[in-house]
């Protein structure tokens, strides 16, 4: 992969504690424009940043016209722009104000060197699995969402009672305070917190992770990458699904939420030196 | 304690299903009313039994008049009369269709024979700590609730950021879905579910159980029943306190939530062959 | 596969309790026996048995002489001539007394048709990976041992402290009970009692579980089937590997343990109607 | 309580890696020495110090001639010192090199000044409870330990079970790896790994965590300090009791074990500023 052009996204909105990212995001884009990089600022960190002398471009359109796109953010901004940019086929690379993140493993301290390494092919190229969601109500598909991270079905107050199937077997019925159906990146996010195992990236699995389940021998399950998963709401007062935690859509006792794996996959770039059992001791505090 | 006036609260409202519960709840109350009892029917059950021969009496006037209450339902409407009784220093019996509850020991199988034996003295008095939340907002107290299973603080969507602090001490600020304040008797309900131990109820403490916890090392604790426990929240989207997870109060970013143990308890009245762990190991099926 | 010859495997030793099973065993022969198939009896049940007219043979030939082999006993006995068998190319039938197991899913009960079925060619046929287990001390293999279940490193009195790596990726040093690298298989086994996740047998993985881990952040993680697992063991009093919790070896501090995929896999026949997630709930008592 | 005499304690045997522990350890010998204190050098300590201008006293004297005991090693020193003076009524300081421990709170760090402070009187005096076993072989009393932390009574190669009752009443029959049985103070050690809650030590209570239970609904129960509870071996292969984590004791399939709060407990002093929270939250690296 020749690399030429450059879409340079930022996190927004600009809160005020983001100051200091959008120093650090001009002296990035000054830094990849200086080394004769075609830069594209994403047109709302344009309005932020106010660089003129680079072309902006819409989130929709990046995927057409770029060979790679720089994600200044964390994590968070990762999962949105991962999302967007779906049916693109650019890869991303991730920098986080800080201390580095699951997704975003450069750091704006030491992010020069690092991505001048990787544009210049120095890199690691890293597939992960994403997950495709439709919720289905009375036969129509009434909601479609792809995640990075994870597809979760939650209530409000009370329990949930969720019927489970996997590849047309039925699993369980469940009550709950809800589930996750996780890939292996999201397996260290929301799913990691109410109890589920670690999935390795390069394992071809999704993650099924009971929320403070009733039953307490209903524990997590990883299954196959090639299974569809099927979940028919039983009984609730009020329920939603929730993708990657930042979209949240309200869920009806007559839908079903089918899950599976995309076809469609996101790259991300590592340096050369990432591992990915390093980040996990460093982001686990592991000894 | 001589019984002479017995209260008989049945679960409302009268659902499909609960129709065969009525069926047993007149034949109690028929079977009571024959031995001689003076028998005051809640009025929001009398208006599903319709058994006009014996008085009715408004939930809120039970306290005043009665020497015990029958609750004929399960734990779920245990909870909501003993909150509405706390004022009231009267007794529980607690009756359930099908398999016992936690609370509820009897079941419509045996009633009779059980219910007798207690009505002649022959019971475990079983006293149960109550739990006492106030959200105060801007120094204004703006809800108030006994609880006595738990008063949780959850959040809607995203994680909520809270700071705990017992008796004036600091203990953490917790990135989590929420946290679950308990007495013993709701450690096996919600408590639970998500990952708290098991308190024994004659133990004078209160659980305090994080869930999904962002930081995993962030485990229940167990302090005394004289602790006064205060949370207060730093970061939420939407939030919320419940109680016994049955009333949903709604929480705003400058909410402190003050949770301390009431003064008043609970009584409960078991067969004198009652035994906490019998009921344990039968409803968490052990061994 | 044309199935003709068959060879007969009980529990041994014969306990008290197992009686019944002999019984039950005696029973099964001789209507296999009727139905005009080879009969073989491994040579220690026959000890138990003495069903003369039947052929005897050793453990160790039954895989050049049969075409399948039915066990009469349970999942531990099954576990066994698992790893007796890994070189022969025979599928097994496991028939357990009472509950079914995990592997031994038919029941003494029901056993007659079930049989009958799988024998005329109805069966569904579960493959399940192996791990093979390498103990080299000093640059010499010292132990080696295949695994249907588990290859555990477990310490005596106090904590072991253990390096891992996984595809010569250093993981982390831990410092715990032990660790459990499991099979799909053995997930529902060991695996799960310390905390694991259950992976669907069809999973192409390997399950790292620690046991009592002092740093709580060290959480269950599954790697791909193809990864190469390398323990080393940095501190200990006393320490065994557990081969599926039935062989002891004992370890050094010199030890190195090196854990992978066997090429060999084990096959189980199932009725027809068999389905992985019918066995899970019953075994774990969903709902 | 003045303060005139005072034990010193260090950890042995001297380990290569100790060295360092003595240069301090001199250091602050001669430092409470230059301040007029009574000293008193535990004579293994003064095995590898010789400060032959101090008193040297068996560790089994102390209690009847110092006001106080400082030892400088860590939270295993402590337990072991603290199991060593149950019968004398004399509080502990405890000093740790390097990170602070649970118990061993001040650090060679800061320790002048924080030991100076604490000698002037300007202490928190933190009370522990002991737990006391007994295991009894047909009748007979055949081993009796006291414990700080916890008595765990763990299986060698496979699943021991159990059965346990508290103030005879039977709980259950448990199959596991074993049980812990554990005070306040060492709900943060082991127990904390094998998944128990956090118990506050004002709290006076015991937890009984099981260690990977069969059962998954074997959760973690807190009873209350004056709970008697009872151990009995129902089947074994090889298990033992061990104490602190530091003593073993070999069990047989006859054995019993008894265990209560002791009546005596073991007081720490503490600089004025400690805080119980404080401490879990830097040790369990809370936020």
């Amino acid at each position: 992969m020749k690399i030429q052009k450059i879409a340079i996204i930022g996190k927004y909105p600009s809160i005020e504690k983001s100051k200091d990212i959008y120093a650090q995001l001009i002296e990035l884009v000054n830094h990849l424009g200086d080394k004769k990089f075609d830069l594209f600022i994403e047109s709302k960190t344009q309005q932020q940043i106010n660089l003129s002398k680079y072309n902006s471009i819409d989130l929709k359109d990046i995927g057409a016209q770029v060979d790679i796109a720089i994600i200044v953010g964390g994590d968070g901004t990762m999962l949105g722009v991962a999302r967007s940019l779906v049916y693109s086929d650019i890869p991303l690379i991730g920098i986080k104000q800080g201390r580095f993140g699951f997704l975003a493993d450069l750091t704006t301290d030491n992010m020069f060197q690092a991505i001048d390494s990787i544009l210049e092919g120095q890199y690691i190229c890293d597939n992960r699995m994403l997950l495709e969601a439709k919720i289905v109500r009375e036969n129509k598909t009434i909601y479609e969402s792809f995640a990075l991270n994870d597809i979760v079905v939650k209530s409000g107050l009370r329990l949930i009672e969720l019927e489970v199937a996997i590849d047309n077997q039925f699993v369980h019925t469940q009550r709950s305070d809800g589930i996750i159906v996780s890939t292996p990146t999201g397996t260290t996010a929301y799913a990691l917190s109410a109890g589920g195992p670690i999935l390795h990236p390069k394992l071809d699995a999704i993650s099924i992770v009971p929320i403070s389940p009733h039953t307490l021998s209903n524990r997590p399950i990883a299954v196959s990458g090639d299974s569809a998963i099927i979940i028919n709401i039983i009984q609730m007062d009020e329920a939603y699904v929730s993708i990657d935690g930042q979209i949240k859509f309200p869920l009806d006792l007559r839908d079903t939420i089918e899950i599976k794996k995309a076809s469609q996959s996101i790259s991300i770039l590592h340096p050369r030196d990432y591992c990915y059992f390093d980040m996990l001791r460093t982001k686990l505090n592991w000894g």
